[in-house]
């Protein structure tokens, strides 16, 4: 079997001005970047804000578990699919980190007939924009240790310093550092850290903003430290969110390439599922929603997570109007889901996948309550049998929803047309959204209302640390913005081994922070890792390029 | 006066692909980076192979004082005025540092007429070649910790790593930390520290590297740490150099871009002039001897650092034939060489001049020493009288130099006319290149070399541990390998503050380290700062970018 590395690099590319061509972009709307990739310059949302915005189809999935679900794939295949049957679609993705690509989890443009090309760049440097985002959120800490070497005109509190540093790399050693060791000259010593680049505020913020103006306006309200009297300080105060836009003047800028069929691929941004809200840039959905009929978005893990910050952060920040849920779900995890041993997987067992299937029954519910209309896509294996896929259909259509089988990693755009017929269809039906709370609600109220009606957990409680944040976050005036659940993305509840749909469990607050740059308060229900490790045999051990620029080891 | 990016953003630029057009180049030779830089394919090196090279100068100068000497912007306008005068010339430069663009040097593409465009693309992320070589740098040293965390099956020393990390920001708290702090899963804890991008030895070996598989060799040849039976070891050891060489695939190939009067420059890399060589990389180089008449490159530092490497290390690396150099000096850097206050410089003072010329005397004799003809810049201000200018030139003339004026800043290539003539000049005159010493001469011999013949040191002394150091270093059989003085820019010796032409001193080397990928023997002979600072008022809290693109602050 072809690596996904090979189906790309043997892949026909079209010139990515011919795909901008497509869309009825000229060559002042985008910049290439080689021949493949090409930026999207902001002008276009400009010229093109008459025009009516296309369908927006957001793309979730079941928890995640070690079979994987195929979220990314299925939404390429899509919107390939969507291609196939005449319509104008594009399919709008993260872009990958580094870190993980060189650890443990590979790349993240799809799998398969169904990947976004070209791969390799993808999954590398892109277009630079982590790059800039790493330059931006190391140059604000540099300045801010400076001002506390050069005097300490603000007054910061070495120990009250929040703002750490990253790099998109998975480093453990840096997860804790001691800074300004060495001689008088050296800065001042504190306790510091990296996170990973993805984990950056100003990842969400790009993520958020709607242009430079407003992007810049958020850089300067982030706050990254207290003074000794404990009031923040924020990149504002040190007068760093200028030259913070300027590294970010491309980044900013939606990417656009093309999916293995030749098919247009706008790929922007990629904020953390879990301290962040897991979506790529409103940019890239909104300059998309004006390009196509049909814009398949993305949201990171679980819908519990990805799909519930989507509706309650992204739309409400971004303007917008969904029109359909894809829910994807595979027989395997589902079994898995069911407590079946994962080296079992590939045996029919209908008592398990019925025990498991309570997990996509949840997800389905819920998404059911924000008002969009789902369609749960089955990622179909060559394993599952026909009666484990007639017992998943039976169980959508107790809820009410259409399952669509895909084929997409083996069969490309042809293997999604089931799927994209099923999409067309309820986009045609009405949707009534509408958030799951009200801005106005509490913050407390706000995390109550997720834990209840998504989680399905018994009740909130607050750690003591959590609750004195929670006193001051709405003290400072920010009760209303949205919240940010960080919890483990492979359980509704925040124990990850409680697989399927738990019930009689309370979810405990540890911390609330809030991000007045990225516009919403996280709350943290565990300790989530900022800054992954690599595993005993990387992934990068096996990479190579040789001389003529063929390249192993990604995937 | 037109600030250095208002200048720049009211340029008329051509497309980037007339530029290369220009060069004889088609589309498949080169890869678009956004309308006004693209990158060159490395086939167009292999094509050509057969084409006579042009004449390659080399652009050095004085040694650098508060007063600057203008030696880039010598450059890009000499090559401006080959062009005016109907030659094909393109200027070879290194690539800026993000560090000191939001630091205190500002940018570094040339000034006033004379500059390379877009000057804040060029200034900013470029086409992302430093944050690859941040990238490829950063994965080592994570699989370098990793390997220790994970067992440390190669039995490395933690005490003994001597790879540490990098980024591309001048952040003086980060030159000495501890890493590896937390519980048993965040690592193991050791001291480190980070230096800035273009310290890492992964610029330079990108820098005199001759094509993909040469620098995976380099990469691989780097010695990172010691086991505990103090063996090399490598990152050829850790299955490092495939995936690093894999995140350099487009660092690796030289970026075009336009001089303000749409001429080619080509820019790449940008290592260090003391503890590194400090020019642009040899493909590029070589690249542009293929393509034009004329290729003006420059050396780092004053010529006693930058010419000299670029004789010893970078043309036999590069397997160069340098046709003529130019020398560039300023009227007000000689009278600061003199002695003169820095606030006088606008007065006429012909004795400090008489007393600071001697410093442009022993480059110009140094230079002649390499058999390679050459030609004073002297690049005028508005300032220098015209009794001023005939001593300067009566001085060269004693020595058999011409000296050209040079006003490129004001006048862009107009005003490099005479200078240009000149170097057509020499560049018809014969030229009987040599190294300064022998390939085969021992560390010490070259050594001795450099500072009896170049620095006219009485002597070298070796602090111990550099004596154990040479001692172990030829056992390994690096003895064969180039020296890379790693010395004060400011004086021909190795303090800074003996400026002119001192005399009566000798050197101090106080460590030796091989750089087996670069491949060449640093000789430190003071504290070399590899991780710079910001200043009391960094250049970035100046620079803003407003919603139509408008940059300020940039300079």
């Amino acid at each position: 079997m072809q690596t996904d590395v090979e189906i790309a690099q043997s892949a026909r590319l079209r010139p990515i001005g011919e795909i901008a061509e497509g869309l009825g972009l000229g060559p002042e709307d985008c910049e290439p970047y080689g021949h493949d990739k090409a930026k999207l310059s902001l002008d276009v949302l400009d010229r093109l804000a008459d025009r009516p915005d296309g369908h927006l189809i957001l793309c979730t999935a079941i928890n995640p578990t070690a079979a994987g679900e195929g979220k990314t794939t299925t939404n390429v295949g899509l919107s390939m699919a969507l291609n196939r049957l005449g319509h104008r679609a594009i399919t709008t993705l993260r872009e990958p980190s580094l870190g993980p690509v060189f650890g443990m989890k590979g790349g993240a443009a799809g799998g398969g007939f169904a990947q976004v090309v070209p791969m390799e760049d993808i999954n590398l440097h892109f277009t630079g924009d982590f790059h800039a985002i790493t330059s931006a959120h190391n140059l604000l800490a540099a300045l801010l240790d400076n001002s506390v070497h050069q005097g300490n005109p603000l007054g910061i509190n070495p120990k009250r310093v929040s703002w750490k540093r990253v790099l998109d790399m998975n480093d453990r050693s840096l997860r804790n550092i001691v800074v300004g060791l060495g001689k008088v000259g050296d800065g001042v010593v504190r306790e510091s850290g990296f996170e990973i680049t993805v984990a950056s505020e100003i990842m969400a913020a790009l993520c958020l903003a709607t242009g430079v103006e407003d992007l810049k306006e958020r850089l300067g309200r982030m706050v990254v430290a207290q003074t000794y009297d404990k009031q923040p300080v924020t990149a504002a105060d040190l007068d760093a969110a200028g030259a913070m836009a300027l590294l970010m003047k491309d980044a900013v800028k939606p990417n656009l390439v093309q999916t293995l069929e030749n098919t247009p691929a706008i790929i922007h941004g990629g904020p953390f599922a879990n301290i962040a809200h897991g979506n790529n840039s409103v940019l890239a959905t909104r300059t998309a929603l004006k390009l196509a009929d049909y814009v398949v978005t993305e949201a990171g893990f679980g819908a519990d997570l990805g799909a519930e910050k989507f509706f309650d952060i992204v739309v409400p920040a971004g303007g917008l109007t969904p029109s359909a849920v894809v829910l994807v779900a595979t027989v395997r995890a589902l079994k898995l889901n069911g407590g079946m041993d994962k080296k079992s997987l590939a045996t029919e067992d209908l008592e398990a996948l019925g025990r498991g299937v309570v997990n996509l029954e949840q997800h389905l519910e819920n998404l059911q309550k924000f008002g969009v209309p789902v369609v749960v896509a089955l990622n179909r294996f060559p394993t599952d049998t026909d009666a484990e896929l007639d017992l998943v259909r039976e169980r959508c259509a107790q809820l009410g929803a259409p399952m669509a089988l895909s084929d997409v990693f083996a069969r490309g755009g042809e293997g999604g047309e089931e799927l994209a017929r099923a999409v067309v269809e309820l986009c045609g039906q009405e949707s009534s959204f509408a958030p799951l709370y009200d801005a106005a609600d509490d913050l407390l109220t706000k995390i109550g209302t997720v834990a209840r009606e998504i989680y399905r957990a018994d009740g909130v409680d607050l750690a003591p640390a959590a609750r004195t944040q929670l006193a001051d976050l709405e003290a400072q005036g920010h009760g209303h913005l949205p919240v940010c659940m960080a919890k483990t993305q492979y359980s509704f509840s925040d124990d990850p081994t409680l697989l399927g749909a738990p019930r009689g469990f309370r979810i405990t607050v540890r911390e609330l922070v809030v991000n007045a740059g990225a516009g919403f308060v996280v709350a943290l229900t565990g300790d989530i890792l900022r800054m992954p490790g690599l595993p005993r045999v990387p992934a990068a051990v096996g990479m190579d390029i040789a001389e003529d620029g063929t390249i192993t080891g990604l995937s």
